[in-house]
């Protein structure tokens, strides 16, 4: 069998812990895995790795295969150039599969950023599928509905099949009581967006219903790498799965998802999955209360001190602190919508940014420096690469540093600084076993991630 | 006539703003003036400079000698060398003014922490006040209820003298129905705790109802500095001036306060001098709003975004962020006597610390590192000073720094940087017209504050 993840997302529902650089996918919640690594791991039970591809964004590719390649580094990603909707990158990545000989196999569709636990029920809903998409089904997972949700779609099934449903049709979101009297009918599903079908018939669904999209997939070369072309893609509708196929094909057969399942598309979602102690509260971090109860306080790194509220929610990151009611949470939306308006820059990024060698913290900037903290994990290094604009001054904190300057070697110890000036070709690097710990001060007329230059990488970044 | 600012405080009600260091009356809430500046500037209407004396506890004495030294060098501060209520702090200030001749004045005794806007007000009870202060009564400003407030203590008054009232007790805070009752009688009034009197007088009282505070005023001696000495502070009783005066004497008169008055003893009551905006809310700094009604978001730092709240206050600072119910606000003594029993740092300082010659902002730390950015103002220099226990690396911003260094000069521009070796004589200075910023990353076995020798400094704290 073969997988798909489909590793879109904006990064608004869950701001913001979520950015539009780090969206949901990638976050972990519970322990040392994001939403994307425990999906990959769930595929992973019946897909080899080197049969799930993640199609995401070119813009969160780097991010997306260091988090997989910790995993297996047989994974494969393909990057969109820009946005196009579920159709495109899903037509994509089935003539990806079809070019490597896989146009016969059955091929599994999921979103990456859903929570499902139950691995047992999961794989029985995937077997029952199998069934029925060898028969030439394309088969929905339908979430049997526990309340009258009005932000999910919903499936109408029709005859059942020997497993499974054969489905009447999608409808949209329904208001309030159209989703009561949904419930009370009982063949009614909450869409979850996940798909099984053979790779030829999806194939087909697309030559006959969206042949615009279908025609120009045989100009597609993964050949050299599994980027798809910028001009193929922007000559592509942007359009989801669901308009493109779902509610058009006569195929359509649903069965029930046999395990749990939360898409966390909200703060009350996420709130909604985590052990509450006895007040209610899910606490994180350095949190104090007195007299709260049935809320969520999250705190990623400062005291968070609340008293005399109950029902909220409240989320500080080390540059945004965001607050609300806990059944109005879908809202943050729009908080997110009004600040990007504003073109703050927390929107977009986290003040801290993981890269494969480490991570680093902007700590403050002003008229021409800006000032990092940055960790260089044990056995790994930066690039050797030089700035046009700007020179660094290093100085080691915690650790060693292996400094190369044109072509010379440093060893550094704490408390020992260097400078780096403009157009120097350098590299930081960490050969040793602890962590290595740098303060880095950046000066020059313009002062931005893009001025790189770079010669050398060993995470493949040239 | 002479005045004594009450400088005392904790810091606990308005935290996270005010802190254990930093009380309430070093804060400036609506202007670059602090409460104490503006008491300052108040009392200075009809006492001179010099006969302004800030009783403060010996830890807030640097930082309100600054502020004070802003609007007129010839202040006085004198430093309680431990806190013992406000009886003693009173007795030794009474004893610093009869030891300079002002033994048969009128003071007026004021709280450096409460808002008063009307000063024309303000100085006609001054003025009523002082014609009673003469007669030898101790007149205490009563301030006419607005509401039954449970926080204050009030003053029942009997017959009216000839301006003003005798004064019948004064009481404890009552419970809710006994404030009302009190407000009905219409012969209550808040205890604000702003007095006046003959100095003379108030030490006869001493004499008679504290004779044990009195005995020992006779052996201190202001002439060489304004610090009390230590054990004949420490063997005073802590006592407050009320319980110790105002609730024995017989010489008591009332004059109400014919100005406005808080005493922002709660972040609500903070929130009910400010102008709000059509939503009743008050927003301060960086803040986004969607459905909030009738609150107060204080920014001080990072984006703050809030949706489908009402009647709440939230307040974030650099290290903390502090959440509550409106009508709620004085528990947050609670949360903040919680944070104490942790030991949290951030009940004492603010990441941020003011100096005489600037201030300087922790980033972050780490075993045997911590990094600062100092700002050091124009044509201000820090102490001549060295450290047994820690090297320094510096690195400038912004501006020119002069340096210093075991008797050699160096002028670093930005992008510039020196090490200070352990035990090194140095210091930093800016003789130029623009703010000087620089990193300093400090690294040693014990890095502490505390760690510093001081050869020279021209701010007096050698």
């Amino acid at each position: 069998m073969k997988s798909i993840i489909l590793a879109g997302g904006s990064g608004s529902r869950l701001w913001p812990l979520s950015r539009e650089m780090y969206p949901k996918q990638l976050l972990n919640f519970d322990d040392n895995l994001s939403l994307l690594q425990k999906t990959f791991i769930r595929l992973n039970n019946f897909t080899q790795a080197s049969d799930i591809v993640t199609v995401t964004n070119v813009k969160h590719y780097q991010d997306i295969k260091l988090q997989l390649n910790k995993l297996d580094k047989s994974n494969v990603v393909i990057a969109e150039p820009l946005g196009k909707n579920t159709a495109p990158a899903i037509a994509c990545t089935l003539e990806y599969f079809k070019q490597n000989d896989g146009g016969d196999d059955v091929v599994l569709i999921v979103p990456s950023d859903h929570l499902i636990k139950d691995f047992d029920g999961f794989n029985r809903t995937v077997l029952e599928g199998e069934k029925l998409a060898k028969e030439g089904y394309i088969v929905t997972f339908g979430i049997k509905p526990s309340y009258p949700e009005t932000g999910y779609g919903y499936i109408k099934t029709l005859k059942p099949l020997q497993t499974g449903y054969k489905v009447e049709k999608f409808v949209e979101k329904p208001d309030y009581e159209t989703a009561k009297s949904y419930i009370e009918s009982g063949n009614y599903y909450w869409n979850g967006g996940i798909f099984m079908a053979k790779i030829s018939v999806l194939l087909d669904e697309f030559k006959k219903y969206q042949p615009e999209i279908f025609k120009i997939l045989g100009s597609l070369d993964f050949s050299k790498d599994k980027k798809i072309n910028y001009n193929i893609y922007e000559s592509m509708p942007s359009i989801s799965i669901d308009y493109a196929i779902m509610e058009k094909s006569e195929k359509i057969a649903l069965v029930k998802l046999q395990s749990d399942w939360n898409d966390l598309g909200s703060w009350q979602s996420f709130y909604d999955v985590k052990p509450k102690d006895s007040d209610g509260n899910v606490l994180t971090g350095k949190v104090i209360t007195e007299n709260v109860h049935n809320s969520f306080i999250y705190s990623q790194k400062e005291v968070v001190a609340v008293s005399d509220l109950d029902n909220i929610i409240l989320v500080e990151t080390e540059d945004a602190i965001m607050a609300c009611k806990m059944d109005k949470s879908q809202n943050v939306k729009k908080l997110y919508e009004k600040l990007k308006l504003k073109e703050s820059d927390t929107t977009k990024l986290h003040k801290t940014v993981f890269r494969p060698w480490g991570y680093y913290t902007c700590m403050n900037s002003g008229e021409g420096y800006l000032t990092k903290t940055i960790c260089v994990l044990p056995k790994q290094k930066l690039s050797i690469q030089s700035h046009n604009h700007r020179s660094e001054h290093w100085v080691v904190l915690e650790g060693k540093a292996l400094v190369i300057k044109e072509d010379k070697e440093y060893n550094l110890n704490a408390g020992d600084s260097i400078d780096i000036p403009l157009k120097a070709k350098h590299s930081l690097q960490n050969p040793y076993d602890e962590d290595l710990k740098i303060i880095e001060i950046q000066q020059g007329d313009y002062i931005s991630e893009d001025d790189i230059i770079r010669y050398e990488d060993c995470y493949g970044r040239v």
